[in-house]
């Protein structure tokens, strides 16, 4: 069986990253892309790297399209709780890349977005969409909230360890992303003569990435998380590492924590544990790499992934792939470019 | 039928390219690579991004394995002109993405690699591996000489404008790479101090990739070439722009050289002629771009690739699949990162 | 005697960079600075790489400031037309940075820039600021247009071999900029993702600094010239090589055109004739540099400079010096960065 | 009077920094260079962005050149200990760029550079040449030993926080420096193709700038040190921050902070204190910034500087200048580019 499926926004950068995996993925067909702006013209006039690979025109709504079976949204935060509500009565699965359902709190939702959750019902049926810490439930979901980028790279290197309880949840977050995670929108920050030969801190505890990461930590440590997120700019169109900082309850050995996360992720397809992680061999596919390394009673953890894919695009294929039943690696069973 | 496919130089950066593409290629068994240093250790040990898609160990020798169907060298040059013979003797089709095989005349390349081409039989058969210009060719061939990547991306702008008789023969390559081109080595040029906030010009005049486009451009526009090549060292990992300069006969106008272009590559799976080339549109695949500008009697045409993909590994897998009879875009059928 | 200086046009990268010299200059006071935004605000607010330079604050108008004794105007074109007859007429010497005063024909400005040219009394008595080419004139100038930062780079190149009569009028210019050279204002081809790791050819034989080239050309071969002249955007932040290919009369030696240069560059303070232009040889310096390599009747010339100091600002206070006698150097000598 | 100023190790990075340095220094002459590869050559045939700011050749020793007042090694570690000695009985006062001088006790030198440090009584007289922390003992000295790039800005941004008593001393460093840090040996890290879109943690934990950091916690916080120090490679050719996590004995308000570090730093020339520290701003400078903010209990501070300048020879230069009782500004007095 084939399925129909739908993106609301089909221009940015991450609904543009979904078009390139799924006019590619084997169980799906891209049925509908929506753009206000480019209503009616050819989605490879705008995304001119897609030529060949899909001929369907931009629509103006989702609603525009009939019979999907899928709906991605891939829009600033804000929209998918206006959109998911109607398309959940229809049945229709939902994954949204924006942050409207992944803090289980409408308070603290409105804490960090500055306006309400509206769409609470929805809120209550969602999963958190990280599937090597959350596969079950993702499994029966029809509705799911895919992480964000910053949070994928620093929750998969710090989950095992709090669940392990051999640190404390006082952990500090150096992240470290490249510009395409900013969005496509020109700004200041992102002007290739202010960010192209800096590193640039910025959103210092604030960025809104924290409350999920803060959610996480809360559940696999089990206790009431105390996180510090400090994101930084790079110049590097794409990756991210997140280099976690912990203090260990005591000394503590490399084969100790080794031990840990080989367990955690040993057997999976998209995160591997390695000696080095490297940005370059995940680029461009859906694997993500952590590494540790231990120092008497501190550990420092590395998470490392391209934010496009395994931080957004890919991970909701992967996502999607559960919900339907499919092979978890269909459609994204691509290696990094390595160089 | 699944064809086991072998690789010589598997640790280069081609080598891993190659590995990268054909280890998902549907008909294709990647069987050996090759590399001295080392033999024996799991490829995936060195190659980590080629976790869980391959299995198999270097070897030392390319005749470790048997029952090999195709061979591909991804050596320094010098290396394929004593390795090929043997194969082919075999019966075994080959692809040499060195130098060695890609200039009709041994004479010429002794001038420009210094040292004598020795299995003159051998290039007497070869083809040189441009599919989108000599694709019958190369389906009957046995030995393919893949062409340099400043070559190809040059060539695809030239060609067309040779054969339809408006140019002069007279023209001048400025040549951008990023810094993959120049292979694995470390070197002071290549060292990211030097050229991470620069643009270097390089082998001005006297670039091995010169006489190929000199053969290129004397077959299609059938006069002696006078090709002024200038390469220059760019500060981006992947991507090639080749800006070609030509004086024409008359003045000429933007949709006499659209047909001419047009005519040439329409029908074509990956090679699109667009208004703005760009690079990020095709890394990371096997698509190329041409652009062009006509003013008055001059024009400028662009040739844009990745260079590891179209400019090598990717190209020669095209080549192999129109040697094998298989779909030409078979294992290459994935569109550019775009961003 | 110190000199008081404004500049209208304090905020952007050029008025920027005048200020970074110019609070250092020996000779020189940094009277004025004008922005309308950000009108009594201190300087160093907003520019903080100036703190311990300067205590000015931004004024609105340059009339805001009393006893000038030069003003350069540092903004989009546009304004300096506008600015300069009140401020000669109180016989403050001016130098525009903008494109305003550079074209002698009224006309071709309003062909490139779509607007009329509406000082042709300024215009009459401004000098094109090329000190190397026209340093006579600049002396006894009261008015000077400072050249564009491509035209400085390709006029540099071209001029000798022009005047020397050995080549043809119909240079093709292959321009390289770094992403400063575009302004400080957001846009899409200079957000970081779209040109990080991209080469990227933009105003394709319609940039405006065409027409400066081609008055130049003009000038110094003696004939109508003809130029085409392609930039292309790279992803490094400060830094132009223009890559200039030239057809000659006859058979040319490289000696012979090094005879040129040098005999054109030999006892220049800031223009040197060498082997291997580099970009980080002069970046963050006023000084630049030319090679050139012959090949059989063909020459390719290149012209690299910082295109914020020799490009803009700095070429500027060489003007100054010479209009006001000082010596040429002053406040400019200091080295590239060398990496 | 004018000082004679020679360099031990005048070709590598540090070297060529010092050069451009101290031949615009008001005080002093450059009269010594060496370099054993290059001894005989011109200097500014090899540093050509020297040229026209210096005369000199190269000398194989530094004992080629009578009647110096001054020396400066910037060699590899391992030189400066063969060299001062002798240098320091003929009574000339010296900087070691190296780490041969740095760390108090010869057993910690041992154990992070794997060999006995030879001058035990060179090191007795040494003082750790941070102007800012130790300017006293600096004006006093024979031998300075100049702090690491990495060093430099880590302790710039803990010194304060820990003579303030409000923090625990278990600091955790991010480092993230760009590759000129690294000197100008080509190596497979920083290659262009492995680290140009790259972040690359290296050294995790065991970097030897860790063991000076060590010092300095413990002298400034009175307690047994307690750092995590995790560099990382980003893809800039010049710049350092590093992102220094702290736990408070308490919750701390930002105007506590601040007030600590503007009493530090409020008087100092060379080091502000900022809302937003950047490195475009101190890039080419010898200025660093510091920056901090404060969440409840925890505290992020950066340290941000050009390590060649700051970081290195600027430093240098400074500790020079009060060495000699000049002005510590003297040849310093230039504010980074900005952009």
């Amino acid at each position: 069986m084939t399925y129909r499926v739908g993106i609301i926004g089909g221009t940015g950068y991450t609904g543009s990253e979904l078009s390139r995996i799924l006019c590619r993925h084997p169980d799906v067909e891209l049925a509908a892309l929506t753009s206000r702006a480019n209503a009616g013209t050819k989605v490879t006039k705008i995304n001119t790297f897609l030529k060949g690979y899909t001929d369907i025109e931009f629509t103006e709504k989702i609603s525009d399209t009939k019979d999907l079976d899928f709906v991605m949204v891939a829009t600033p935060r804000g929209v998918a709780m206006n959109e998911v509500p109607a398309l959940r009565e229809q049945g229709i699965k939902c994954i949204d890349l924006s942050g409207d359902y992944r803090l289980h709190d409408p308070a603290v939702y409105e804490k960090w977005y500055g306006t309400p959750m509206t769409d609470v019902e929805g809120l209550g049926e969602s999963v958190f969409g990280l599937p090597e810490l959350f596969r079950d439930r993702i499994r029966g979901a029809g509705l799911v909230a895919n992480p964000g980028c910053y949070a994928t790279s620093a929750i998969l290197a710090i989950a095992p360890l709090m669940k392990s309880g051999l640190v404390h949840p006082d952990v500090f977050i150096d992240g470290k992303s490249g510009t395409s995670g900013a969005g496509m929108k020109p700004s200041e920050r992102l002007h290739h003569p202010t960010c192209g030969e800096s590193v640039i801190p910025y959103s210092v505890c604030n960025h809104r990435h924290q409350p999920e990461i803060d959610m996480a930590v809360g559940m696999f440590s089990g206790t009431v998380p105390d996180v510090m997120f400090v994101p930084h700019l790079i110049p590097i169109v794409r990756g991210i590492i997140s280099s976690c900082y912990f203090r260990c309850k005591r000394e503590v050995t490399q084969e100790e924590i080794d031990e840990v996360y080989e367990k955690q992720y040993g057997a999976e397809r998209f995160v591997d544990y390695v000696a080095s992680p490297s940005i370059r061999d995940v680029v461009g596919s859906n694997h993500a790499q952590v590494g540790s390394k231990a120092m008497g009673d501190r550990i420092v953890a590395f998470g490392v992934l391209d934010n496009l894919v395994k931080g957004a695009s890919g991970q909701a294929v992967q996502n999607m792939n559960l919900m339907l039943g499919l092979d978890e690696a269909a459609g994204l069973d691509f290696p990094g470019l390595g160089v």
